[in-house]
């Protein structure tokens, strides 16, 4: 390794790459935020070393799904709200009373809050799926990508890099009455959506190329007919982004695309000849063995949201199934009921014990001590970065960008924790809060468990929900 | 209040009493530890006051269930062992290798380190459920309980409260082999068992009054016969001691007693009248309506310890029924795969949620934005207070101990909480990482997040790891 051939090494005890802790290795970037590569300690320039003492280095976690805005809500859902029981459509009223009175400053706002604390726990790259487009009374701004803008600005003053999944929302649903709360997400026409998303992907390629981009999430077949959909998914083709949509996340929606399709959400995907690589169905949830292997066939993935599924009582993801058939599970923190991805990932395995009662079930071909570790570590890095368009992303490769986070060795939850058994200490037991440093693009954002601008973010935000609530 | 009734006056910005947050109180402590009472700011003078700024207190968690030393196979045992499926009798296994090994110096620094984790989350007391009694080999220390005091002299040491329960376990199993790797536990006579447990009683009364105290353990129905169990029983009704026993954590425990004594766990205890409001049934998930009206009408209670059970794959503690015939769920963090007992709380409702796919289970009764937090919140302190004998404990009730804890109000998992949901926010968002400050018996052991010794119990810790492990 020559020395003019990176610009900064940075020497923590442990490097984790290539499905492994690595000890006395700095990893080398370069002065374009891309990792150069690996290289002893000993081979590198003292005046270039950043030793980081009792750290471990691993690349940056991916937030496969977020509603930036559901933020507001944390904490604000957690009763009863009528006689009857509560489940997933009365939480969906009172999120949209938070959906329905944002400005564009209050979504800034909102959203540069959870992008803070996704930052704070090693998340260095978020995919937004964004549906609020309009103004409160439904006309749209000027801007019809305002708000998807105002997102952008926030994930990337913030210092994360964003995906914006522009989502299309055509109706309530299938013979459903129009909800006036759901006014500012509805763009009617196909055309015009596409439009919106065409100037959008543009704007954001020319601002902030390899910080920023576009891809499309027609909101779930509830929402977006078929012909629209047909729209959506030829766009993305022709233009190769990453398409999401909610599939199968409660049983009512499967219902109502049975009556008006004659098919599950996921088979009227597969015939329609929609499925891809490029496609991840959020959710996943009531999914059977043969939806799954049309996912599978296609090299969809599927984006699981634990911590949200379980605040919604959505049910459980079929990991299992799911893992076996070679589906690969990305991670999105979603309604940011909690904002830590490791507890996503180790509720993919647990909610399987639950289920069999029975241990150590996603990952049973190895006796290596963080095998199954790794498999989950995977969901949240690799397969996020391949479901929102980072190709070869989720890892501390060459030529990757200098996109990671690192965790303090010492700290109460994995301080013991040998090379071999880390990532199982770190996937099992760490905190979001033990994360110390995460840089994105060879940047610091998060130094020593802060972010500089976290004071203010707080502030503004605390000063936000005064005004929504009170 | 005159102001030689206190000794000390915290201020915070919210206060957590009768059931919710008040603002522009302080907490007054005498200087026995205890609670004098709260007041007005106003009505405090300044030299007492010790400001909390952007702080709210609340009462102390209270951990039900922990097996200390198991501290040390953290992240080692999520690993498949062998060509089977692995369960809870495989994990047990992994465990006992390291019950094998452990000399007092290690488990007192095994200890340590999980009760510094303990205090960090906000825990103010711990029952340790302790069953480690003899030398490697079988043969007892000269002192019997060696090493009960040696687990509480790491919790006091720490600062925590702790109520050892000294672990009766008489077998391997009913018509079972003996297992050379149990050891270290068996106490054949309860007559010796007794008498240790007595002289353990009188001593730990004398040097640590009010800070440690002592129950009794009868391991499980597997481990300890009939007859036995009865004089346990006899005892601590005696000297009016908390009993505890591990039921229904695992299916093939109930079917062992079915065989033995043809009625399941908590069948044989009511039969034999041993139930009583000094009994708490630890796990407690593989039973039914009728012996959940036992429970109930004894009064008894049941310790959950969700992140374990999720861990171990032992299955889902049916909450909605326990709470819907009124017996009381305390909560433990058990094996400390994790230790947050408020992720332990959220588990109770979440689990639910994912069963019933619905939402707000456990208290549907109000629709106060903080009411079904507040039942869970309550597992964690007063029915663990009174699970582990401190009498109207779990409150900031003038005349309890001054165990509390404090959480940063600006920590981004619970700003912009209003008082009225900010205990929801609390219960189902917090991570322990925002517990700032903890007070036990008036005695500040964690200040702004860290513990005064924390360098060097981790540093031990590590050290025992490396000595045990490698």
């Amino acid at each position: 390794m020559k020395q003019d051939e990176f610009e900064l090494a940075w020497l923590p005890e442990l490097v984790y790459t290539g499905g492994r802790f690595e000890s006395g290795v700095a990893l080398l970037c370069d002065w374009s935020g891309r990792i150069a590569g690996l290289a002893r300690a000993s081979e590198v320039g003292d005046g270039k070393l950043v030793r980081l003492k009792h750290r471990a280095i691993l690349p940056g976690l991916v937030n496969g799904h977020s509603h930036a805005f559901q933020r507001v809500i944390r904490g604000r859902t957690e009763y009863r709200t009528g006689k009857g029981s509560d489940d997933f459509w009365t939480w969906r009223e009172m999120m949209y009373r938070a959906a329905t009175r944002l400005s564009p400053a209050d979504l800034y706002d909102a959203s540069r809050m959870i992008f803070l604390e996704m930052a704070l726990g090693g998340i260095t790259s978020c995919a937004e799926f964004h549906y609020i487009h309009h103004a409160p009374d439904g006309v749209p701004y000027d801007d019809p990508n305002l708000l998807s803008k105002t997102v952008i600005r926030a994930a990337l003053d913030v210092g994360l890099k964003i995906c914006l999944l522009r989502v299309s929302y055509a109706r309530s649903g299938f013979a459903t009455e129009p909800n006036p709360r759901q006014l500012r997400f509805i763009e009617e026409d196909p055309q015009s959506f596409l439009s919106h998303a065409d100037s959008l992907r543009a704007e954001v390629a020319k601002a902030h190329a390899g910080r920023a981009w576009v891809g499309l999430a027609p909101h779930s077949v509830r929402a977006v007919p078929l012909d629209y959909l047909r729209e959506c998914f030829r766009y993305a083709e022709e233009h190769q982004l990453p398409v999401h949509m909610h599939v199968a996340e409660q049983p009512a929606e499967i219902e109502a695309c049975m009556k008006e399709h004659k098919r599950t959400p996921v088979a009227l995907l597969e015939t329609e000849g929609l499925l891809s690589e490029r496609f991840t169905g959020v959710h996943g949830i009531h999914i059977n063995v043969e939806e799954t292997r049309a996912l599978a066939r296609a090299r969809s993935l599927v984006c699981a949201c634990p911590t949200t599924e379980r605040n919604l009582g959505d049910g459980i993801v079929p990991a299992e199934l799911l893992f076996q058939e070679g589906v690969r599970v990305s991670l999105g923190t979603d309604s940011h009921t909690q904002a830590d991805l490791l507890e996503d990932a180790r509720e993919l395995e647990y909610n399987m014990r639950l289920q069999k009662l029975e241990r150590v079930v996603l990952n049973r071909t190895s006796d290596e001590p963080s095998a199954l570790a790794a498999s989950l570590f995977d969901s949240a890095t690799r397969h996020g970065a391949e479901s929102i368009g980072i190709r070869g992303g989720g890892t501390l490769e060459a030529g990757q960008a200098a996109d990671f986070f690192t965790v303090d060795l010492h700290h109460p939850s994995i301080a013991g924790a040998a090379p071999e058994d880390l990532l199982a200490h770190i996937v099992f037991s760490l905190p979001a809060s033990a994360v110390r440093e995460t840089v994105v693009g060879g940047r610091m954002i998060i130094e020593d468990g802060h972010h500089r601008s976290e004071r203010e973010i707080i502030e503004k935000f605390i000063a936000l929900q005064k005004r929504l609530w009170s």
